[in-house]
C-alpha cells in the first residue's frame, strides 16, 4: 500500500534492535484519516470473503480494527490481555509470548462474542514474531469459528511471524512488509507486493 | 442520549457490586454503528469548541475515541498504562488508582504528542470514580495544553467521579448518567439531561 509505505518512510524512525517507531501516526498517536485508507484497503483485499466479525487485541490494534469495521459493517471484538473482574462467565484463553515486554501473558475473549457460526478476520497493527496473531487464531479455533484471514498494517518481513502464519495456511494480508531497515541511515526497504 | 440509554436498558446487565456490564456493545464487543452515533453526539455537544486532539486511555476508550475523531477531524492519542520498550524519549507520567483492578498504575504519553498549543478533548467509555479522567487531565496540564472538556459514554452517577471532575471546573459531557441500578430487578434509572 503505497500511501502507507510513503508515510512509514516519512515519519517512521528506525531504532537500534530492529525497532521501527511509528508512534506518531499508528500506535500511540493515531492518524484517523490514514486509518480510513487502511480500512478500505483491508476491505479491498478481502472483498470476496464473507466476514461477520473482526477480532483484534488490545491496545494498539483496536483503533485500526474499529475504523476497518466501518468498511466491513461488522462488530469488533478485542481480546483482553489480563483477566479483570468485569469479565464474568466463560472465556476462551490463549497464552502469548511477548518479545517486546519479555513475558508471557494470557489473552481472553468472552465465549458470548465468538460463535461457531462466525467468520472472523483478525486485524492488528504489527506482525513481528507472530505470537499475538497465533493466539488470536487459537481463540477462533477454540470457538469453532471460521478464520477467514488476518490483516496487519506493518509486517516485519525479516522476523519469522509472517512465515509462521502463512505456513499454517492462514491468509495473511500485510499492507506494508519491511524487509530490511538500517538504523544508521534510516533506510527502509519494502517487499514488492502485487495486488 | 436516548439511543444509548435504550441500548443500555436492552443489553446492559446489572451485576452484584454496582457492576454494569455493557461488554456486548461497548467495551469488549464493540458496535461500530452505535459508536458513530456516539461520536456525532460528542461533536454536537462540543460543536462550539476548537479542538485539536482527542486524548483517551487504553484499552476500551480507544475505539470510541477513534470513531469520534472522525467527527472532529483530529488525531487521537492514547495514554499507555505501562512503560514499554517502544516508548523512547520523554513522556508525561501520571499515577492512577484503579478500583476495578485494585492497584495503582502509571499512565504515560509521549511529550511529542501533547503540545502547549493543543486544545484537548478527553474521551473515555466509563466514568465511575474519575481516577482515569483525573490522570488524563493531569497529563494535559503537564503539557501546558488547554483542556477543553471530557466526554464519557456512561457515567455512574452514584459514584463520585462526575462530581469530582465537575468540581475541578472541567466541562464534562456524559451521554448517559446512571443514577441507580437494581441487581435484583435489572432496573436502571437514568438522570434526566437537557441538551
Amino acid at each position: 500500500m503505497q500511501l502507507l509505505e510513503e508515510r512509514i518512510r516519512k515519519d517512521g524512525i528506525v531504532k537500534e534492535g530492529n525497532v521501527l517507531k511509528v508512534d506518531s501516526f499508528l500506535n500511540h498517536q493515531m492518524d484517523i484519516r490514514l486509518f480510513e485508507e487502511i480500512g478500505r484497503e483491508f476491505k479491498r483485499r478481502f472483498r470476496d470473503e464473507e466476514i461477520t466479525k473482526i477480532l483484534t487485541i488490545e491496545a494498539s490494534g483496536i483503533g485500526i480494527a474499529c475504523i476497518a469495521a466501518q468498511s466491513f459493517h461488522v462488530p469488533v471484538v478485542f481480546a483482553k490481555k489480563t483477566k479483570t473482574k468485569n469479565i464474568a462467565g466463560d472465556v476462551y484463553v490463549s497464552r502469548v509470548e511477548s518479545y517486546t515486554h519479555g513475558r508471557i501473558y494470557e489473552i481472553i475473549v468472552s465465549k458470548d462474542f465468538l460463535k461457531q457460526e462466525d467468520r472472523v478476520l483478525l486485524i492488528d497493527d504489527f506482525l513481528a514474531n507472530g505470537k499475538a496473531l497465533e493466539g488470536l487464531a487459537d481463540l477462533v479455533h477454540q470457538a469453532g469459528a471460521d478464520l477467514v484471514g488476518a490483516g496487519v498494517v506493518i509486517e516485519k518481513g525479516f522476523q519469522p511471524g509472517g512465515e509462521i502464519i502463512r505456513s499454517k495456511g492462514i491468509r495473511l494480508e500485510s499492507l506494508a512488509i519491511v524487509d530490511a531497515m538500517d538504523e544508521k541511515t534510516g533506510e527502509i526497504r519494502f517487499r514488492d507486493q502485487e495486488n
